[in-house]
C-alpha cells in the first residue's frame, strides 16, 4: 500500500507515508531512498510504527519533490507525440527510423526539479512557455548492465513528471544537432509522491500500466492519453540506459510527452498556436490514475535576464 | 600555487595538494570542494599545514577524478571543430546559424566520470570509439542568474576532460533531434587534478587562456589546438547556463571539442576513416599546457550487450 512524499514543516525536511488523504511522518534520519530500498519486512515495520506519528491533511502540507535526483534521463516513447512533432520540425515530417530501434533519452537539468504546488517564474526568453505530461520512474539501486528479466526489482516507484520547456528557446538550440539545453534547464516538476510498483499491480498489462492520464490548463483539460501507450516499457528503458553504463540509485528515467500533453504538439501539427503558449496566472494541472496530480501556477520572472554575446569568431581559412 | 587531487590509498579517499611532483595528504574530512570554497587565508593555513602531512610522487599515487559533479554541462565552443564535424553530417555542410548566436550545451551522465589512469572498456555496440580533448571549469558555488562581472568568482579551477564518444551510436541518435544518449554516456575522464585560476595567471589573455592542447594515441599526436580559440569565455559560458536557472558547486562545464581534438573531426573532413577508430590496447593521451596530462587505456569489455526490442508501435490513423 505505501506511498511514499517528501514535505517541510518549519523549515525541515521529512519524509511521509500517504495514507487516506493523510500524510503520517517517519522519523527524520530515514530519507526516502534508503527507505525505498528497505527490505519489504522493514518497511511494513515503519508503516506500522507511522500509525502512531504525527499526521495531517495533505491539503495543509508543503509538498516537495519526493527525490532529488542526480541524473534524470527523459526518453521519448510516445509514437503519436513524435509523430505530431516532427510535422513542426525541419525535415519531411515523418518519424526517422532512428527513432524505432532504441528508446532514445537525453539528460535534464537535475537542479531544476521542484514539488507540486512551487511556482515557475515564467523564463524571461520566451514567449513560447509550454509544459509536457509525463511518468517517472525512480531507480531504486545503481545498476550496470542489467537483463531484463531482474530490471523490475530496481524500480522504486514512480510519479507524475511535468518537464516545463521553452519551445521557441529549444527550437534554436535543436538546429545545432546535439539537443535543447536552455529550452528545458529552467524546471522540473516531480510530484506528488512516490507511488511503489505494488501500489499498481491493479493496472498492470503486461509490461505496461494502463493508466489514463490529463492535463489541463486553468481547469480545462487539454490533453489526455495512456500511459500504456509507451512503445518501450520502464523497465526496458533502464535496461538500455545501464547498457555499459551507470545508472544510479534515486535516478530518475522520464516516459516522454504523452500523445497532446504538450501544446506544441497541437502547434506543430495545425500550424496555428492554439491553445496558446502559457501566460503569467496560469494554472497547469496533471493527473494520472493511480499517482495522483500536480499542479503549479506560472508566475512573473525576477530573473534579470543577463545575456553574453555572440560567438567570437575564431576559425577562418587561415587556421586550417 | 595550489593544485587539488583526489587519490585513493588502502581503499581511502583522500585530498592532496599537489607540489613539485609529489601529493601531499590533506586530513580526511576536507573534502575538495569545500576546499575549494574555503577563504584564502584558511586555504593558506591548509597548504602551510599540508607541508608535514605524507607525501608522495605522483607516479605512485592513484589519481581519482577530481570532482564528482552532480551535473555536467559541455558546451560547443570551438567553432573549426563544429565547422568540420558540419562537413559529414546532414545538412548543406555550414555551421549553422544558430550556433553563433549563444554557447549551447548539454548534459552528460554524471556517474560515468572517472580519473586518470582509468580502463576505458570498450563499448560493446560501437565500431567508432572516438575521443575529444577538452577544458572543464569546476564551479565554486551554487548560483543562479550571474552577471558577467560576477562570474570569475564562482569559478574554482579547471582541468582536462575527455567525452568520449561512440561516434556510429552518436550519429544515429542525433537524427531523432534530441541529441545523444548512450553515444557518450559510458565514459569521461576528469583530471589530472583542479588547477586555480591563480595558478594559471601567467597564461591569462584577456578573458581567455592562452593554453596549448594536444592529444595523441600510443605517443604520436593527432591533434592539437589552444584554449584561446573558444568562441566564449567560461565567464560567459557560466552566466550563460545560470540564466534563470540553478548551476550546482561543484559542477563542470566543458569548453567541448577542440579543433583536431577529435578523430571523428578528421573522418568528417575526409570522408576516410583516417587515423581508424580507437582499438583495444590504445592508449590515449591528453596534454593542456598548465593542467598536466591525462592516461586512459582502452581495454576488453566485459558488458554483456543487453538489447531491448525495437519500438513497439501504438500510433496510426485509429488513433488520431
Amino acid at each position: 500500500m505505501p506511498r511514499y512524499a517528501r514535505y517541510v514543516e518549519n523549515g525541515i525536511v521529512h519524509t511521509g507515508v500517504v495514507r487516506h488523504g493523510r500524510v503520517h511522518d517517519i522519523p527524520r534520519d530515514l530519507d526516502i531512498l534508503t527507505l525505498l530500498q528497505a527490505p519489504e519486512h522493514e518497511r511494513t515495520d515503519i508503516l506500522i510504527n507511522t500509525g502512531r506519528q504525527q499526521r495531517k491533511p495533505i491539503e495543509d502540507t508543503r509538498l516537495l519533490a519526493p527525490v532529488e535526483p542526480r541524473a534524470l534521463r527523459d526518453f521519448v516513447t510516445f509514437e503519436a507525440h513524435i509523430a505530431g512533432m516532427k510535422k513542426g520540425e525541419p525535415g519531411d515530417g515523418s518519424v526517422p527510423e532512428q527513432w524505432y530501434e532504441a528508446p532514445r533519452f537525453l539528460f535534464a537539468n537535475p537542479w531544476s526539479v521542484v514539488g507540486t504546488g512551487a511556482d515557475i517564474p515564467m523564463p524571461p526568453f520566451t514567449q513560447r512557455l509550454d509544459f509536457e505530461l509525463e511518468v517517472a520512474a525512480i531507480v531504486k539501486h545503481t545498476v550496470r548492465d542489467l537483463a531484463i528479466e531482474d530490471a523490475a526489482e530496481h524500480i522504486a516507484g514512480y510519479c507524475i513528471w511535468n518537464d516545463w520547456s521553452a519551445r521557441d528557446v529549444q527550437g534554436e538550440e535543436m538546429r545545432v544537432g546535439l539537443g535543447p539545453s536552455k529550452g528545458k534547464d529552467f524546471a522540473n516538476t516531480l510530484g506528488p509522491w512516490i507511488t511503489t510498483p505494488e501500489e499498481l499491480r491493479e493496472y498492470r498489462d503486461g509490461d505496461r500500466y494502463d493508466l489514463p492520464m490529463t492535463v489541463s490548463i486553468n481547469g480545462e483539460v487539454v490533453g489526455s492519453d495512456n500511459l500504456k501507450n509507451m512503445s518501450w516499457s520502464f523497465e526496458e528503458m533502464l535496461v538500455h540506459a545501464s547498457r555499459d553504463a551507470f545508472v544510479g540509485a534515486g535516478d530518475v528515467l522520464g516516459s516522454g510527452t504523452a500523445s497532446t500533453g504538450a501544446l506544441s504538439e497541437s502547434w506543430s501539427r495545425t500550424g496555428q498556436l492554439t491553445p496558446p503558449p502559457l501566460q503569467v496566472g496560469d494554472v497547469v494541472k496533471m493527473e494520472v490514475e493511480g499517482l495522483g496530480e500536480i499542479t503549479n501556477r506560472i508566475v512573473e520572472t525576477t530573473s534579470p535576464a543577463h545575456t553574453v554575446p555572440r560567438a567570437r569568431r575564431t576559425y577562418g581559412p587561415d587556421r586550417l
